[in-house]
């Protein structure tokens, strides 16, 4: 893909990528097919396999565009320092890229999760997708360390491999219990504060 | 079911659950059939119908042997006091009933999680397992409190849900992206530490 066809391929990705969206949340992951897709959008399934060779190599940039998109709104944050921007990223982590009403969105993805072990390519995009939120987390965290913010016992990597790690939790009991996110939120929100030195004020 | 013929019936109940076993670890869940559990005992697709009228309904005998076993685990904890408790039950958390080698079994039951929401009863023994564990747990710190040892901010009941969720995000971790959970089971040691009042020999 050259950087002058950008502008054109990229609407047509765009399609592709909501039609893929809306075939997952109709018929789940398990049962996708390239036509499902192809009925969500107004191209042909030839056409989408001019585009992508398989369902999964469809399936693996879309999880490359969700990625993309999470990265936008992640360098979208405006925060004044370490401890905002952390609290920012918290409150990104809770915020489905599909909005509140997507329960079958966020069903999707935990088969597609479940499936991750079967499917090295879509395991690597998901992998990269933690590997990336982790390393926001924890360069936030060295630069909260660095202004002396930081409780001393604090590790950045490990608090930020928690904070993911209660993502993760929080999206599956969302899924399979329809336990609401609120209360692991906020005790998320709980135990980030708990990383940082008591402020004078307190 | 009469509780005189339970010896018997436990047996058959129990090769059932083992084949069940074996069966998710072969095959997964999506794919199931009552013929692959059959396969992995010594029982006949119709036996195994005249117990179970449907591969959903011994599925959900399967979970409710799960956590049957699982409060066996949790009933044999013999610990001195609350805090020694919450170590052991954090403990049990990574301690999947599998046992360590069973990655298959780890991703039929994140498959299963994610097939919850078209599966109530499904859905009903996973949220009746996720309460169990947080009532432990609840129970668990509201004793502590009760002596003194936590914190006086600490809610019981949300840092009991904290737990849970920690749990089901490293396990989901662990399947989607083949990650350990060594470094959230050490996070989790260390947020439930800090739960409690600082000792005097501290």
């Amino acid at each position: 893909m050259s950087e002058s066809d950008a502008p054109e391929r990229g609407e047509t990705t765009d399609r592709i990528m909501r039609a893929t969206y809306c075939a997952l949340c109709r018929h789940g992951y398990a049962d996708l097919t390239m036509q499902d897709i192809a009925d969500e959008s107004d191209l042909s399934k030839a056409a989408l396999h001019y585009h992508y060779e398989s369902k999964a190599a469809l399936l693996e940039s879309f999880l490359e565009f969700l990625l993309d998109s999470f990265r936008e709104r992640v360098d979208a944050v405006e925060s004044d320092g370490p401890r905002e921007r952390l609290g920012a990223l918290v409150e990104l982590l809770f915020e489905p890229p599909g909005g509140d009403a997507d329960a079958e969105f966020r069903t999707a993805m935990l088969e597609l999760k479940a499936q991750a072990p079967y499917a090295p390519a879509l395991r690597e995009r998901l992998a990269e997708f933690d590997a990336y939120l982790r390393g926001e987390l924890t360069t936030t965290l060295e630069r909260a360390a660095e202004t002396g913010l930081l409780r001393a016992e604090v590790s950045p990597e490990t608090a930020a491999e928690f904070v993911v790690t209660v993502s993760s939790g929080a999206h599956t009991r969302r899924v399979a219990l329809d336990r609401e996110t609120t209360a692991a939120e906020s005790a998320l929100r709980d135990y980030v504060d708990d990383l940082f030195v008591e402020e004078a004020a307190a």
